[in-house]
């Protein structure tokens, strides 16, 4: 029996559903969560939308999305929990995570990822799928089940987000023929990238003007830096600020793009009159577009990621940290 | 007789083939050229292209720019001359524009915009089309024609340029299934999407950082400014200004988006020591979102272009042009 069937056969003996993805969720954990929620309802089922956090401004367009809760109550329990994009339980969050693995009930995940996931009943991992959405489609299909307007527009934006908008080398002919088929399904392109892509504040702006001014590149290499004060000298949100290692990517002859990014001072755990006070904290990005992996320069400091985009936090002021980061990307260029 | 078919006979009947598109081309013109100089050789037929400027930076990637010629001889004579992207003889510009009808043998358009032709003699128009590309693609799946990996990626390319990444309106069902099957046939989106975006200078990088710096915003229009000045203190070249406009586009709220761009000073007429010498010149871009009809703006001020997209040229100095263009763009956003 194929894991879809397994999913579907889940599916028909359960009635009450949990939907959750990973905290601090992008398009297609979030998109991916609405899809599949509302595809369950459509068959007469109860769900509950999970997110240990909000829905973030870009994504806020999305229908249903004022439905996702972040709380769960003390005595909730399902028949069967879907994890979408989000292989391990820790990575939820908040009062998921921390719930009894009974009240769970048939623990089910649902992922584009290849990972680690043995603590689900059913697993239903398709590497070749460019988007957990992707996935999410290729089961209604399976199931037979209507892809709404609204779902279409769902598992839509899923695919935008993680193919970069078609770009991305995941751009599969797969992928194309799926958002051909949503897209007569009753999608709109131009609503979803407005929505995401056009719902910009002035502040933004401002703060990427900044964060252009910070620009330097070294060998094979370019970095932009974005530090807490810019963020109160511009007004912007802290959200805004995924797209901006971009820009050192964009650069012809880069191989490795860096994003320095201040973290929030956090309050020290002992008093605030201890000598010294807390260390500056940095969460560096990387993304390189050919050979380099920088999964290992994000490994090197205890970080995570892909081949292609990876990241790590750092202790220290800017310039010692910038330093030993480089110091790490030098060994995989010459590598 | 379907127009395809018409095409297809005029292929059949021509042995010495001119193709030629707009000056100042973009990707759909420069990859319709190609793609469609790469079909028809591919028959047999001798096959000269064509364009009055040179193939633009983030073009060059594309197979065979190198072969694009900006001169014909003075005894060139073809049997058919295929317009693409360009539905008017003197927007082809240079020696193509100049040339005599009739050694340009049978005038054939290839186009997706509904545009007076009345000089050609096919006129192969096709307006569910995203881009002219699309257009040349059909007509190859018309003739049976085969679809190398580099016709698939110089059509794929169109579909880029011409959709913003299978962002656009014009996003149909039939481009995304398109876009599939040249995936199929061997066009990689990344390739393509890493060689035109990924192909920055730092000039640029710096560029936009004093653009942006020019960030303004009223009732529902924002806009930005490039200077003259801004070109020499940065090192950037003309080229990459094009996409400047999506920032203030992408404010939320903005109904009409804006770039000022001061022109190249050209040198008077008349002796260089005339009293006042030249007076500024400035191109105004427009890109509106939803209800507003750019096209008028413009043409207000003798410009042209479409409903969403649409400029004109202005004189004077900065202050005056800004309050002319915003006095006009008044009327539109209350009409």
């Amino acid at each position: 029996m194929g894991v879809y069937q397994q999913v579907i056969d889940a599916i028909k003996q359960g009635d009450r559903f949990l939907v959750a993805s990973h905290a601090h969720p992008d398009g297609d954990g979030i998109g991916s969560t609405i899809a599949l929620a509302k595809g369950l309802e459509s068959l007469g089922k109860k769900v509950k939308m999970y997110n240990a956090d909000p829905v973030p401004y870009n994504l806020k367009f999305l229908p249903y999305s004022g439905e996702v809760v972040s709380e769960l109550g003390p005595d909730e329990k399902f028949d069967v929990t879907f994890m979408v994009d989000c292989s391990q339980r820790d990575r939820i969050g908040g009062d998921a995570a921390e719930i009894d693995r009974e009240r769970l009930g048939k623990l089910i995940l649902i992922d584009h990822h290849k990972l680690n996931s043995s603590e689900c009943d059913i697993v239903c991992i398709d590497v070749d799928a460019a988007a957990t959405g992707e996935v999410i489609f290729r089961l209604f299909k399976a199931m037979g089940l209507e892809v709404t307007k609204e779902i279409a527009n769902l598992i839509f934006c899923t695919f935008v987000v993680d193919s970069g908008s078609f770009r991305y080398s995941n751009t599969s002919a797969s992928l194309l023929k799926d958002a051909s088929e949503l897209v007569e399904a009753g999608a709109s392109p131009w609503a979803i990238s407005m929505a995401m892509d056009e719902s910009n504040s002035p502040c933004a702006i401002d703060l990427l003007r900044m964060v252009l001014g910070t620009f330097e590149m070294r060998d094979k290499t370019a970095w932009v830096v974005l530090t807490q004060q810019m963020f109160s000298d511009s007004c912007a949100s802290e959200d805004v600020a995924e797209e901006f290692i971009n820009y050192p990517r964009s650069i012809l002859g880069v191989e490795v793009a860096m994003l320095f990014r201040q973290l929030k001072p956090e309050e020290p755990a002992s008093s605030k009159s201890a000598k010294g006070g807390s260390k500056e904290k940095w969460k560096a990005s990387f993304r390189s577009k050919n050979a380099v992996d920088v999964q290992k320069i994000a490994s090197a400091f205890n970080g995570g990621g892909h081949a292609h985009a990876a990241g790590c936090t750092l202790e220290g002021d800017l310039a010692s940290v910038k330093e030993r980061v480089f110091n790490e990307v030098r060994k995989c260029l010459s590598a």
